[in-house]
């Protein structure tokens, strides 16, 4: 593909962003491209129910959003029966390309967007230039677009290349939910990968910046609480009620307090919130989305339990009851050196990477991670490999953006490693 | 009316709950039962924009809102040439009877739901007897649909009786959201009032009771308060995010600790709340929908005070900034001593009446205190009037509804009313 | 005694304000003045553990508080036999004076200060002339040096006057801690009373004005909780901590949230609060001293009970423990109707009182309700009066004041109305 | 000095431990002890205002605390000369052993206990023989008295080997409350230091390891924050009342919610807080004693931003007033390679040493970094050294002790490396 070919792919699955499980449009929309560019080249194209475990997908959204973006994908005349096929939030793609003897190497990318409105200031590139999201409240604040992008380029690229193996890259879905990794990771189309690259483009590294290995990924839950207390109304008998957004609000006060740990980083956030139906009324129930985080499991969990203590206490408090949910979560994980040493090889050599890191922190998660303890367990090895791009917003805020100069260097790199494993062994 | 069609009227708005500013079907079963009832007997019907003045409602919900319930109320078979006319949200109605020589005299009648979803445990007897909220979420949990029926009815037995004046029936929309009240008093119906009475079912007092005059109605005011921090990547960067859900719950912990008042009364309540857009990202935006009430309008005055320095402060610690907008308001008032009289002599004559009480307090709001002072202002008198009735549930709760029996009271009563003060003068 | 003594005795109470159960001068003091005034015309003075029921006692302060005091006392230069009978903090006096046949009457005088810092602005009266508190941290904040000084007033004009029956002054300790009330009410002082007065100045009625009958104190109970958690390092190891602080605010920050109720007022604050040893260790102990208030008993037990859920899921959602005890508490109590009758008419023909209220509501609480109650069990009458007195500050505010003209009218009032019980009987 | 003279000499000084600038029994008894041992031995022995610079004293308490604890020692009978000179809080002293040509040498140790209850557990072996703190709410509970004791140990030892150059031994008081580093490294006495060794015990290393350079020192401050508002009757009139303590509790909430920073460490706390004078007055006054600290100075600034908008924000939100102090503080540091080589080896050439870890992170923070950046600004090398030791309970908890074993080795490996320092240069 040429650097117009990726800009324009990008470009076009910027402005039809979609959030987990929901990647209709993107899902057929790579599908197509790839069918037209590699055609019969293809061993296998694995699509929706075929690529993933559907059983193990986490924080599914509910039948209402999925069928709203299923007509909004519908609507944008996209090949219907690929539609189809993915009916019910059964998205993502593998495709594989079987180039004779050799190792199997795995490309992990990302799809989906988030559930946050782009930023229509006139400065912002995609505003600017005519690709800001067509999806009110949904974005590709990460960069998914150009993952999935780098995807097509490099399959494309290895193609074309006297690459001796197999390649599959998986275009997985929701990432952002921390809910798409493991139905991969629980495929059988991770069992044989001898080595795998996951990529992330960004991370605060500018353009012409590679990091060989990244890790420091905190290990992640979603859980979810939902508060039942007893409505009343609020001027005649406030005392008959039982106040499910006090007993929210005092939750949400006392998560943000938790502790902090000597043995590495936590993170707890109350993404997002809500509660009552109307002001005269004593609010009956409230919900609330929550995340904690650790530098390890272990911390993880001490986050967990402390956040559950707060939210259950805090129930007891205003005399409610609360029932939880986990929506998603994702372990740790580690790039192996072997695969560092390659990427950090290979980069250094590529024409436009002015810098080369041989490690970094994520110090966020990643269900990436699914994956790469996957194919680690089964005797393979893992990297996770990031790509450095100016971005002038910060990653899921309304003015992300990628330099897209960066996607070729993803192709280049990746491609390059690709070959190298190939050749070398990993 | 018979009772059987008091009742068989009643449940079916009880079917049909619609919010305050929908009531598109409420409405129009309304002018379609005056019509068929009294007909040619009217001296007029103002309906939708022509009974309020459309300028002063408060609260009135969103586009997308208003338009929803209208289709559905489109598609319950009502008189289209009706709907039309209250489309935008435009809805109630004034029904005018004159009968000759003789005094003004309104009745005030209430017609919104709530946005609550009703009990389906069978021993509430909406769901027993097949009569329960057909609009999922939505549920007459204050007996305005015995409100709307006893209104009908008097008009009725006003018009068979030799009754001599005028009578006005103000079938007001949105007194859930303190919205509709205000823009009933700013038309020109009221302005020839002389002696005014509104009505309430239930509150407390069991079937056969009635309270001559109700005092003690809370001032009250809805604020909307939204606040704007900054996202960002919860685990990447959460010292980045400047996060007004942080905001919104220090708010709502402290909106619930104003300090009690010795001068009387006073009330908070955070009713709705929501915040934040995904797990993973520090939330950007939360939003409150408080209701501040007071036993005075000064006490009203107090907590809303002290309500918007708590959501400021709450913000500036937060980094965020926050807006106000108020959304209905109602003030305070008192029943004429006139008034109270006559009902009370009137339902101590009354059959089936068992207990009457002269006054009682309210200890809530009500929007009918815009009538009632505005006709007070005019030189005329007001006085509002609760009929008892058993109800299992308090008001605005799920297993609220109302003891069927006590409709037949409140025409009795009120018809009564009418009469002596036409005879009498008030 | 004439307008100068009451003065000048009021003053010199003031300069030494002693709190709850260390009113070693001022009881000292009380004695030696009536000793002095009414020597052997007194039938009996009991004093100290004589007065009272030193088992009920209630929110006695530890033994370095009660040393302390009393060796203030003692370096004051006072009687030392009275105050060796008073150690421990058995304070307090009954004064009775016998005269022939004739009712019992009880006059009931609070006379403690308060743990609160006096005004040195040059404004505030005692401040300027001299005889502001010297004992820093305390002040007579509520006027109970009044009380005090007109019980011997009223002590002596009785014994000057034609009265007939028997008039016991009770000098009651530990107003202020709602401590001293239950032990007179459970002393043999009070079985023989068939009316009792108790006095208040102030409470925001203007010298000129007596209150016959005052009503509605809050029942009232001091509630300790004490929080114990576990100590770390903060800077090394936050998370081995158990953060009683962090339990305490949040425990704070909810109390102020227990929901208004409908019956009637209710009162809750946390009074006084404590917690942790250094700026660098997690906080292992927190306490809160709170009142609970309610117009009735049940309204006080329904915030009692709230606040016990609310410290008690505090402390768990901490992983704290917590202790509660119970401080003090007073019920409530009302007027009777032939006592406030005979003050207003005895106020109405007083000179400088220029306004006569029968009835007021307290809004506070009181112990005296204790004794009004004993008496009322035992058949007889009790009232609770109020003396107007212009005060510049609040009551418990630094500016407190009373303007001793009123201190004449309390002693002319009471007495009038002492004698016309014995004359025509309550 | 043998085993036992250090052991014997560690338990008198964990019997009297002394707070912050109330060191004056221990400086006495350091000052007796160095006098007995090395008198004339000695270049100089400065002592209290000599030894530090009496104006950069950070965190000094008031006047009360300081006679309290000047009384106590006086009454313990130690010397009256040298306890004069301490009086006001000018306590530590600096022995100055001149030996010939070479080096100036420093070894800092801290001197000042916790204000903390200590255990009478049995099983905590102060308790059980005999020589837990005699001053009831304070306690050696971070091991200083064992640091003083390897001070002096050290000294002796120098002043027997062949030790060729000066040695200075600063005794710091203050350390807990990060106030005494200021004023030694503002003294003249560290001026000419070349090379400077700081120790600590513990640090959850155990009995024979040896942490041969230390870093990761927080940087810290403390902050007092006082907020002002106004009382009132809690009963009465609430609404007068301006709540310092609601005020109080709501910053503290939200003071552990500031969010976690992805740069590196950070802490929050409020580590003592008070408010309010009585249960029945809304409380007037409050207080918070926080300290906020950051893996880099940067970090901690973030802190104190977020802790004092925090806290104004609170002020304002309850109409109170705050203002804020600054009581101590401190920087970061780090150990020069230099002289950790050299502990390295000599540690590893040390009898009863097990096991050396070149370099460790504090994770707490530490007023020794005042002297090492002074050494270093004028060219020196500085090293902070951890003598492990075998400690029950956690620093700063109740049953913190030290392995008595610990302490022969702290001697031997300084001692060894002041030695080496002098011979090889550092």
């Amino acid at each position: 593909m040429s650097t117009d070919d990726l800009v324009s792919l990008r470009r076009d699955l910027h402005r039809k962003p979609e959030p987990a499980w929901c990647e209709f449009y993107t899902t057929a929309r790579i599908v197509d491209e790839l069918e037209s560019r590699l055609g019969d080249e293809l061993a296998a194209l694995h699509v929706g129910p075929e690529a993933i475990a559907g059983d193990e997908r986490l924080a599914v959204p509910d039948e209402t959003e999925l069928t709203g973006w299923y007509e909004r994908a519908r609507s944008a005349g996209i090949d219907e029966d690929v539609l189809e096929s993915l009916e019910g939030g059964y998205t993502g793609a593998v495709a594989v390309l079987e180039r004779g003897e050799g190792p199997t190497v795995g490309l992990r990318v990302d799809i989906d967007g988030l559930p946050r409105a782009e930023s229509d200031d006139p400065e912002h590139v995609p505003a600017a230039e005519g690709f800001r999201s067509e999806h009110e409240g949904a974005m590709h604040a990460c960069g998914h677009d150009a993952h999935a992008t780098i995807g097509i380029g490099v399959l494309e690229r290895i193609a074309e290349s006297d690459f001796s193996g197999t390649l599959k890259v998986f275009f997985q879905p929701a990432e952002e939910v921390v809910g798409g990794g493991k139905s991969m990771a629980k495929s059988e189309h991770i069992d044989d990968i001898d080595a795998l690259l996951a990529i992330h483009i960004g991370l605060d590294h500018p353009t012409g910046e590679i990091v060989a290995g990244i890790d420091g990924f905190l290990a992640v839950r979603h859980i979810e609480a939902t508060f039942t207390g007893e409505s009343a109304h609020a001027g005649g008998h406030p005392e008959q009620g039982r106040n499910a957004v006090q007993a929210m609000a005092t939750a949400v006060q006392n998560l943000y307090g938790i502790p902090r740990h000597n043995d590495g980083r936590t993170r707890v956030n109350a993404g997002v919130v809500e509660g009552g139906t109307a002001a005269n009324v004593i609010p009956e129930e409230a919900r609330i989305l929550a995340e904690v985080r650790g530098e390890t499991t272990a911390l993880m969990e001490y986050v967990d339990d402390h956040a559950r203590r707060v939210v259950r206490s805090a129930a007891e408090m205003h005399a409610c009851e609360v029932e939880f949910s986990v929506g998603a979560e994702a372990p740790s994980a580690t790039s192996d050196q072997v695969l560092v040493d390659i990427v950090a090889d290979v980069a250094g050599e590529t024409p436009g990477v002015e810098n080369v890191l041989e490690r970094d922190e994520l110090g966020g998660s990643e269900d990436a991670t699914f994956l790469m303890r996957a194919v680690q367990e089964n005797g393979g090895n893992a990297c996770y490999v990031g790509i450095g791009t100016d971005h002038p917003g910060g990653h899921h805020t309304a003015t992300f953006d990628v330099d897209e100069a960066s996607i070729a260097h993803g192709v280049d790199v990746i491609s390059g490693a690709i070959e190298r494993i190939a050749r070398d062994g990993a």
